[in-house]
């Protein structure tokens, strides 16, 4: 598993749009806040290879294509373990 | 925006992984509890218009492709609207 302190130090880029707590910064990017770090590696590496297009993919292909596994599986664990909010909104 | 009640109606496919209450059944599978609505029909749209590709885009996109843009709309704000539960696991 990922090392959630060292991806503390990994995130700044991500923070931008998904917050240092992992609840987005606007409605277009998804919360990370609790969401389990298996999908959030999985959701990285598709980005990462490519396999995502459209939507926010030419941001996040290139922010994805800087990171290594161990950077992947660090800011996955990190904002894994983060606590969602909830607004009631949806 | 869509209609969670009506978006209730529509899930019975998404539950199986997704869960009634927006908590995935597997952790490979996304959590989407208290996740924006503007999100997930971007995600949605995505996987309908094969934009996604790895990962569980073999899945996803058939189960989009059979979707209206208001089935989306009314899942979307369902799931938006469920609370996110949190284990600190991550």
């Amino acid at each position: 598993d990922g090392d959630a302190e060292a991806g503390k130090g990994k995130i700044s880029a991500c923070a931008a749009c998904h917050g240092m707590n992992g609840i987005a910064s606007a409605d277009i990017y998804p919360n990370l806040a609790g969401q389990s770090a298996t999908y959030l590696e999985s959701a990285l590496k598709a980005y990462r290879a490519g396999d995502r297009k459209g939507g926010m993919s030419a941001m996040m292909s290139p922010q994805a294509a800087a990171l290594s596994d161990e950077d992947i599986a660090d800011i996955a664990a990190y904002y894994s373990q983060q606590t969602p909010e909830f607004d009631g909104e949806g």
